[in-house]
This record gives C-alpha cells, structure tokens and sequence, in this order.
C-alpha cells in the first residue's frame, strides 16, 4: 500500500524529465484571444515590429484579409507567420508564465480572483532578471479576457487609464505593454516550466483531498495558491524544493495512515 | 539716437502686457498635423479620453466622416469638439511650450536640427514641476513633421523603438506618450509664455546682427540658441532676467556707439 502510493509521487527521474536547461533570457509571446476586427490584427503585427517582436498567435480569430494586410503596414512577415489555434491551452503550450491583460477591472472581478493587477512598468521590473517563455494575453474588444481565462493567467497586468473610459483599443494596449518591455533581454534566473507548475498545482489539489481540506474550500483556496504561486514566478529550482516538501508530506500521511512509524527514528 | 534706441528696447510695461500669471499647473493641447486617415484621428481621440485628454487640434486635416466615429468609439466628445485649423501658427497660439515628437530621425536631421530627442519618460520628468501650456505635435502618417515644423518645436520627442521598423502609427505614438504623461499635474514653474519667447528670440536675431555674428552662421546660430533655451524650458523669471542682461548689452552697445562712456561712472 505504502508503495503504491509511493509510486504514484513523482520519482527524481521524473524530476529529471521535466527540467529545462537550454535557454537564458526571455522568449516572448504574444497572444490575442479571439479578436474581432482583423484591423486590430494588423495594427498588433505593425506594434509588435516597432518594438522589435514577432511570435503572435491567434486563438479562434476572425477572418483576414487586405484591411489586416493594410494595418499592418511594414510588418507583412508578422502577419505572414501568424500562428493560428482553436483554443487558449494550444496558444499557452510550452510557455513557463502567463500574463493576461484587463481594463480597469470591476471589484467583483477583483475579489473572484483575489489578485493584485500590476502595470506594465511594474512587469517590466519582473521580468527583468528571469529566463523562460512567456505568454501576454489580450483579450477579445468587447469584453476581454474572460474571468475561467484570467483564472489561468499567472499575473494580470492593468493599463492605468481614465476611470471615465478605461478600455483601451486592443493594439494601443499591445503597443504601450511591449513598448513597457521591448529591450529586456532578461537573466539566468530560469522560471519553473508551465508543465512544472501544473505537476505542483495537481499534487497540491491531492494533497487538499489528503488533508481533508473542506470541500467547498477547494477550488477557491487552489486558485489563491495558484496565484501567489504564479504571482512569486518560481524557478526552477524552488519548483523542486517545493515538489520535494510536498513529496515529503505525501509520504508522512501515507506511512501515518499505515501505522508505521519508523520514519520518525529513521529522520 | 540714443533715446530711439532705447525706445526699440522693451519696456518695464511691455514686460508687464506679457506676464501671464493667472494659471497654475499643466494644461495639455494634442496637435495633429495634416492627419491623411480619419481613422487615426478617431483612434487619437480614444486614447486621449482613456487618458484623460481632451484638447484635441487638427491643423489642415483630412475630411471626417464615419469611420473616425467607428474608431473614436466612446470618445465621440472629443472628435466633436476637436478643433480644425489652416496653420500651425495657429494651433500653437497661446501655448507656452511646443513639444515635437518624431520616428527615429535621421543622423542629418538629427545634425541640422541640433537637437537632443527624449523618451517620453524623460519627457514626463521634464513636465513634473511645470506650470503652463503645453503642445504636443504629431505629424503625417507619411512623414511626420518637417523639419521647418521640428525647427518650431522647443523640445522633440521620440519614442524608443526597433532600428528595423520605427515608424509606428501615430494613434500607438500618441497612445505611449499620453500613457507616459497622464494623471501629471505639474507644479508652480511657470513657464516662459510663447509670446515671451518670441520677444526674447527677436531680441537675440537684432543683437546678433548688431554684434555683427557673420551673417552665414546667423540663422544656424539662432537656432542653436532657440533649441538651448527652448530645452532648458525657461521660467517667466528667468525669462525677466535674460531680457533684462539683452536689455543691458544693447543699451551699452548703443551709447558706446554714440562715444558715451558715462555709464561706466554710473554704475
């Protein structure tokens, strides 16, 4: 029984699978979610050119055609190499942080998702040390990213705008966010992987179960450890501290739950 | 011949007519000049309400029609009360300071203008303590501002972008540099008014001529002096006290012209 469960924790070895060494510095992506006008599309494709980026993906967009081409002024090869996907997840793969982007968000909003919104010069200061790939989310004109998206985002960042009328155009916000950012070149401090994050959130989830955490509790207290967690932008190495730690108490309750104690001599 | 001299000079009352002292703080003009696409003009006009501009002039612009509504979006006040005129002259009347902004300009304008280009952050640190009017040109879509129209400006604004592709459209460029500059309310440095400036410039022209500066080097060396004190975006004391020191040279020159050497007993 003892080895059972022992087995379902995630060996070294698995460890080992899911640690990534190859890259220093910052890979951005950028990504627009769903968005209506292919106008819009261009003037992003010409923005992310004057800033000096070019890896855009498109979840479920709409069509384009010369309008995009015409926004897009000098940036034809940004609009060319577009990457077209079905869904969120399919845009996120392979990326270590995700960042989404709101207007001036209602408090409900606010309360749901129990997160502190930073601006875009706030970003660029965190962003300035790490190494990794990260996704900047914008979200469709009419009404953003929606509250299940911006669950799944990392870190949200806010553009400080008039409370009077603080939607901005989605390719002023991309253009003012990557003018925040554009020249980071980022250090060697190496942002635990997406597939990292989610092994840790599925064995926190468990281990919620394990501890009999109230049920009804569940959800909302992963989503809060998920956002401090995100928000904390771990590395590497402090992802296998903490899988090591929860390893750990995994390990204890099962031993526990079989009567033995011998863990406590062995220690 | 002495005395019509000194009738040339301005008055302790001249002075008095131009000394505006009457506001306080910032107040911000977005000028665009010959825009050729109403859809950038409508886009201005939405990144000005979600900053909190509102003080919009078109300066011979292109015809206005549904697709500058479409893009002003919920700015649909300011694209109303925007404000047309034929010449800049006129758009820059009863401002104070006159800010240029520019994709990144060539090495030769750059040489002939003689000109230091900030960031609009640097811009918004030079703006922090001012008091006054303040305007804030955008040029065409094809090529911005000439170089007589940069020559008018007191100090040029360009915005840090890719070698690659610099030239971003002027909704993005307006959008980044209110972004940098809004919520500024500036402070009691009250600057030197445009009317004071124009005295004290047509001062400097009649001294340089009177000094007999080679007439080559004249215009270069008047813009040289208009870009130092333009930059150093002068006080209407200061503006009292450099009158004062032209006042004082000019008086001198004149007598010493008519053999008088009273004066050095005077004083």
């Amino acid at each position: 029984m003892i080895e059972e469960k022992a087995d379902a924790e995630p060996t070294e070895e698995e460890f080992e699978e899911v640690l990534i060494l190859d890259d220093k510095g910052l890979n951005l992506r950028i990504v627009l979610v769903e968005p209506e006008s292919e106008g819009n599309v261009g003037s992003v494709c010409r923005a992310m050119k004057n800033f000096g980026f070019n890896d855009l993906w498109l979840v479920n967009p709409c069509k384009l055609g010369d309008f995009a081409k015409a926004m897009a002024s000098h940036a034809q090869d940004i609009l060319e190499e577009v990457i077209t996907v079905g869904t969120l997840d399919e845009a996120l793969q392979g990326c270590d942080l995700v960042v989404g982007t709101t207007g001036k968000p209602s408090e409900s909003t606010r309360q749901h998702l129990r997160t502190p919104y930073f601006t875009p010069s706030e970003f660029r200061t965190m962003l300035e040390d790490k190494a990794g790939r990260v996704a900047i989310l914008f979200g469709r004109e009419d009404f953003g990213l929606s509250a299940e998206e911006l669950a799944r985002c990392d870190i949200v960042v806010s553009i400080p705008a008039s409370d009077e009328y603080p939607i901005l155009n989605i390719s002023h916000a991309v253009a003012i966010v990557l003018y925040e950012i554009s020249g980071l070149e980022g250090g060697d401090f190496r942002l635990a992987s997406g597939e990292m994050l989610d092994l840790l959130y599925s064995h926190i989830e468990s281990l919620l179960g394990e501890i009999n955490h109230p049920e009804h509790k569940r959800d909302k207290t992963l989503l809060m450890l998920r956002r401090v967690i995100g928000r904390a932008m771990i590395s590497q190495r402090e992802y296998f501290t903490l899988m090591g730690v929860l390893r750990d108490i995994e390990l204890t309750l099962a031993r526990m739950e079989e009567g033995d104690t011998s863990w406590v001599e062995n220690n």
